[in-house]
């Protein structure tokens, strides 16, 4: 059986019936909401055929742990995380747009969940993660990626190290955001087949990830504190390779 | 007397020696505790003359009301939030790099974190808030912001239509986020005197708000989700203002 999750909210639940309808298990609305942003979600489930129960406020509740429903919540199956195997296939394809993100073993679920949201938003080709000491796709992240961790690929693979090497010799730039690079990214050229490699929270990249590197770049600080939130990092450095490439 | 707020963990505590040390008044350090980190906060604390209290965990624990210290504590003085009056003299100074950051009715303590430590990052002339409907300088917050809600001069306003009128009168265009704009932040001009427009989170810009705008922009969206985390957008949109700018 698959893994399954529930997304609750007005924005999750209506990113999910546009981008993943077919994911779409169980529906729950509360008896109380009587107002055309639940009919329009009901109106939608009613034609996917997705079954609905009314329910009372505190069987939602119960549903989701506390966190805010807004009288509707739905049930998916779990997105599947891709394997090194589906990695190898996705290079073979890469073309010189090619754009992955790669996060160094990320431990916040809300960096994680904004930065597949993010992922999305800049059309990456996948969003790869080592299997150890990363945080997982859990009900927050989900709800944080607002239906993006159904539509993103996302490859979890052992070795890092490893993984980094075949995307080289597949032609894939591997560029990683470091504060102390000599370099930022408005002075380098990113105009070619990358992969954007951020580390951990506080920590950074680990030295074997950084050595791999075949380049680096930082944002600039103008400020006085001296680093941004991970997930604000990562969506300046992919807007900055969409535009150097000319995309947008 | 001044309110007070208290920041815990090591790089909040790291960044307030740094950046605010004249605002500290106590500490409490874990008696469990022996390692170069605290080692060199404690010497901070010594040089800077803030008394030191060694405790227990649980003393710890309930400074914070649980959340995560990793053994160190800091009370500082609450950053002065500052008024229309004060907005008037800025303008009056306000060059051609004039960068302000407006927030209408931000509700998410860590979008709103989070907007300030990229303000303080891309070095924004002030951060501007309306008095009521919009979420306070909390502990939270301040602990997000990483330094920033100390550093970044933040102004609230009664009335965020007058203030608007103001910064036009002022020279400074008025530029608004949205969706649903026509032209992408790429695709204009914006070396000039500017204040961003941000609207709260899942309702955008009031219309009052959206009004008084000279120039509204949208950041392109290459994937399947509609939007952006809100403190994502801030910080990609005031990189680009910058890059425009040359000042990168």
């Amino acid at each position: 059986m698959s893994a399954r999750r529930k997304v609750s909210g007005l924005h999750a639940s209506e990113s999910a019936l546009q981008n993943s309808p077919e994911k779409i298990i169980s529906a729950w609305v509360s008896d109380q909401r009587d107002d055309p942003k639940i009919a329009r979600i009901l109106d939608v489930l009613s034609q996917i055929g997705v079954p609905v129960q009314v329910v009372n406020r505190a069987r939602l509740d119960s549903l989701v742990e506390g966190r805010n429903h807004q009288g509707v919540v739905l049930e998916l199956i779990m997105p599947k995380e891709l394997s090194e195997g589906e990695l190898r296939s996705s290079l073979d394809r890469a073309s010189k747009n090619a754009l992955y993100l790669v996060l160094d073993h990320i431990q916040d679920p809300h960096n994680f969940g904004a930065c597949l949201r993010t992922a999305d938003a800049a059309g990456v080709t996948g969003v790869i993660l080592t299997k150890d000491q990363s945080v997982g796709l859990t009900p927050v992240v989900a709800k944080v990626a607002s239906g993006a961790a159904e539509t993103v690929p996302i490859y979890r693979v052992t070795n890092l190290a490893r993984t980094l090497d075949l995307m080289k010799e597949s032609g894939v730039w591997i560029v990683g955001a470091a504060g102390e690079a000599s370099s930022s990214a408005y002075q380098v050229d990113l105009d070619m087949p990358v992969a954007l490699v951020i580390g951990a929270e506080g920590k950074g990249m680990r030295r074997l990830t950084r050595d791999r590197c075949d380049l680096l770049v930082k944002l600039p600080m103008l400020g006085q504190v001296e680093s941004l939130n991970l997930s604000v990092a990562t969506g300046i450095l992919l807007y900055e390779i969409n535009r150097q490439r000319g995309i947008f």
